[in-house]
């Protein structure tokens, strides 16, 4: 059986209130397209998008990921809805499945479901315990009857609790046959996959329906349902990491791009959030922490540490409020208040409260390069490019402005004086 | 239709074990009572709540938000109970809403369903799967038949599951008539308002009740309670922006109080405080941050950023470890581990990592004014009241004592030293 | 009624995905093990917890808790399974209580509820809506009549929702007749404990079943189920201190260990985390903050503080990205972006931003110690051991590296020098 797989983008998304396009706002780290042609990829490679609005950017965008994705442009003026956009479809295959691109939880899986059922148009349903406003899913058995309104229902068909939910698999023959036929005589004037059920049923032709549950097949209208579909999306990849052993304290609390991997015998702490090709092995993500594109190896970093890319830590533990970016930091302490940007340093490394690499001086940014056994006192200015050589050390408060020759100690500091009497002077008396 | 509402606000709350009356302690930056006047003024401007319990407190602190808001004193040593607290308001207009102070979820529209029923009582009622240990609603089709308590019901009204939710509308007649009638011949020697059920029914007179939720009308009698009716409140706040177009991640986790407002396209990450009157326009909040009373516009905050009164950012980046208070900033980059208090500063100005505005000298605040495109070394400390005028470099690490003129680098460093062959002296040779 | 209580703790849970032992995984700061022997050693002295796996560290571990607890191991060789556990105790009293290490939820009063009834055996049974997968327990009224796998189960016995929740209460001469006649001819060829319940019936023997809830009985046995538990255990823990009067925000958002004590009037704002034997009394924690070990009273801390063991904060004042290990103070205000470690201070004195405490000169760590109303100036460094007397000042930017004499300002400062148009010289004229 050959497959083709047409996803439905072409909407805006008005009720999103964006000024991107609904497909593009992203889930977990990956645009809501991303995550169905992700899937829908699992099953064939005649993948097939629909656009109209924001078409370049659409497809731009999924071109970064995908290379073998086809766009077609949806005639929205002679021939909008649903219908329409399958009709900008010019090649098919024997079968043919139609998803939306706002809905990004559907599972391969559960794709393929429709795909194995023998029939001329395979729909899917929702079990709904208040179905009122939908309309209801008819059905004999594995068979659909029709799909009938809401304001058009029976007291009996008002009791159907089965709602469409929008995904269909068609016999390519069928649609070639039929799609032509759809007409837009109703009250939006637009083409409705849906009235390719009723035209099936009065042809002779076999519908059946398969059920799915609402919380894979919910569409995503409103930033609402984007939280929600995130919140799902996210407890997918808590619960895949998890069962690959990845301790989590309060999980709900911590936010899992799509993207990130864990290896090995990790532990993520609450209220994190771990974003982008982030790698995590055997490490410790603690309390508040914040990692993005980063590396962790043998690490562990926080609570309340930020991780940015290019920071890759191996045997290293950074702690809070450090934030490290493009550091590149191989069995290193840096415990406290520090701002560690575009630098190395190496095994037996110390670096003190408060250190600060001054990577920019206005125009570009440069490299700190700092060797092994280094001891960093605390509130050290590091001022890039400069080089640290092994086994040297920092006074604390110290501007390094040139490089520190190994064995030294490096100070700039003034001798403390004080003032006698000054604290009277000044408070006044008490 | 003239309508009073009162709202019983006497009670001391000892299950809150506080030393603030039940009424004063806050969901969502306000006090319950707050909550529940301010729906009420949605309907009337006739507002009448009950005192007791530190009635000063509580009166001082509603009239900070209402001006035209009646109190009364209850009789609590000989009118105690809830009819008690109605019998101390004098004037009554033609219908009587009567809410509880500790019931801060109710919204106008719920309140709008009891008033607009012609009958004259007018009772709540809420539907439990569990109902054992509440006292039942016997009702006959929109009428109430009697409240009848768990040790008094019958197998048949054991079963009952709607019980009485404590909000009422009366007629101003009806009550005018029966309120005197009531009686505490009970166990706790209280006069109660469910009793003027009984009352009613027996002098035939109209008794209806109207199905509302157990969400809605909870009341708060705990420290749990008010978590959960912060969590409910907090919720409506977040989807009312998510409504409006806000990005929100993992929305569960941040806190928005009832006062904050966002403007346009505005995102808000995971874990993030927004309290107060804070304006988010347009700009991003990421993740971990804490805004208090604070203006963003086309900006960007965190991750774990804080921002705190009086801070205004226009076309602004701040980073993550940074602290703003009394600061207003337009095109100003200020990346990490800064703290920016009582200051300004303008387009095009980089404010390096370590930054400190020294406000305060132990007696007063000073203000420190950061002109255009000033650059700012890492880890400088800007002594207030001073001013860096415009194209100013400070080097890193000085201490600014006196305005820098326009042009010039500011400095204040001891030259860097080496002291040869440091290292092994102080750690011993390896 | 003398009980002996059996805690089967031998498994290794290769499905936790971890070098530990299962029962050796924390909730709330303590082993699942600790959970329940402190649970057990509520309703008995005699508490027998029977090891396989990692016998050695468990039992280590155990005894930092526990005095008077008793170990077996099991013979895993010839005697594998649940019945094999329970054979690995010599001696038991008249009444036998057999939990498993895996289950740190369930409460002494619902242990109490099994023994408290008279039978030979006494079994737990979980109701489920859906039960298919286990094996069901048939009942008649409070007997048990067999428990049945779902293979063998008729259309009737499979519609039965009562399954078996694998905690047990025997009489001690039953068990001491039954279990040495229990067979390992089964496909695992292990030794069942549910095979008691058959030779129990089949001998006219007393088999009662009480009903307990999955969330108190559910058994751990991956790390999604140790979130789980962690979540029902950290929920537990909010609600006790909110009963008590704690008032907290999103409490849902806020890690508590088992350890930690509330006393009197207190707040936690969101995402905080609070560890270990912390107290916190007449205390606020603000949101994201960190305890760990710490004390606090009357005092406040936060938003986004970090508070490490031996820290005690008495009417102290705690600011953002602030860090404190083993400080104590007393009457101190720190608000802003400092390391505090391994100091004291006292009333009236006020640590400005980015302070550090050198405590550590990379081979030993010193103690700072500041006196009563020390204004200490921003960025400053107290390079430990140093002294700060009563009424000192030290100016912004100071190395303090030598003791403050009580009324002198400290001061080490390079005096600050422009260089007019070092701007355009720099940045090229604009």
């Amino acid at each position: 059986m050959s497959l083709s797989i047409i996803i439905m983008a072409a909407g805006q998304g008005t009720r999103m209130k964006s000024s991107s396009p609904k497909v593009l706002h992203k889930i977990c780290g990956k645009e809501m397209l991303f995550h169905s042609i992700n899937e829908a990829k699992k099953l064939s490679s005649d993948i097939n998008v629909v656009l109209f609005h924001q078409a370049d950017k659409v497809q731009k965008t999924m071109e970064s990921y995908f290379e073998d994705v086809k766009y077609s442009l949806q005639d929205h003026i002679n021939y909008p809805g649903t219908g329409g956009a399958v009709m900008a479809v010019r090649e098919i295959n024997e079968r043919v499945l139609v998803l939306n691109g706002d809905m990004p939880l559907v599972q391969a899986q559960s794709m393929a479901r429709l795909t194995e059922i023998p029939a001329d148009v395979v729909m899917t349903a929702i079990r709904l315990n208040d179905p009122s406003g939908y309309g209801r899913v008819v059905t004999d058995g594995e068979s659909v009857v029709k799909i009938v309104e809401e304001k058009d229902a029976s007291p009996n068909e008002k009791e159907i609790k089965t709602v469409n939910a929008g995904v269909y698999c068609f016999d390519g023959r069928f649609l070639a046959e039929f799609l032509p036929k759809l007409s837009n005589t109703n009250a939006q004037k637009e083409y409705y996959l849906t009235d390719l059920i009723e035209l099936a049923v009065q042809n002779g032709k076999s519908v059946k329906w398969v059920e799915v549950t609402e919380e894979e097949f919910k569409g995503v209208n409103s930033k609402i349902d984007l939280a929600d579909a995130e919140e799902i999306m996210c407890d997918r990849i808590r619960k895949k990491w998890m069962a690959s052993g990845v301790t989590m304290r309060l999980p709900h609390t911590t936010y899992i791009d799509y993207d990130a991997t864990f290896i090995g015998e990790c532990e993520v702490e609450s209220h994190c959030v771990i974003k982008g090709k982030s790698i995590i092995e055997n490490s410790a993500v603690k309390a508040g922490s914040i990692l993005e594109d980063a590396v962790m190896i043998n690490s562990d970093c926080g609570p309340m540490a930020r991780l940015r890319p290019k920071t890759k830590l191996t045997n290293t533990h950074i702690g809070n409020f450090v934030e490290c970016k493009n550091a590149r930091l191989d069995g290193v302490k840096a415990g406290h208040l520090s701002y560690l940007g575009d630098c190395t340093a190496e095994e037996g490394t110390n670096i003190g409260a408060g250190t600060i690499t001054c990577n920019y001086d206005g125009v570009k940014k440069y490299e700190t390069t700092i060797g092994k056994n280094v001891f960093i006192g605390s509130d050290t200015q590091l001022v890039a490019p400069v080089t640290l050589e092994d086994n040297t050390m920092i006074a604390a408060g110290t501007t390094v402005t040139k490089d520190v020759t190994s064995g030294a100690l490096a100070i700039s500091r003034t001798a403390q004086k004080e003032i006698a009497g000054f604290f009277d002077r000044f408070f006044g008396k008490k």
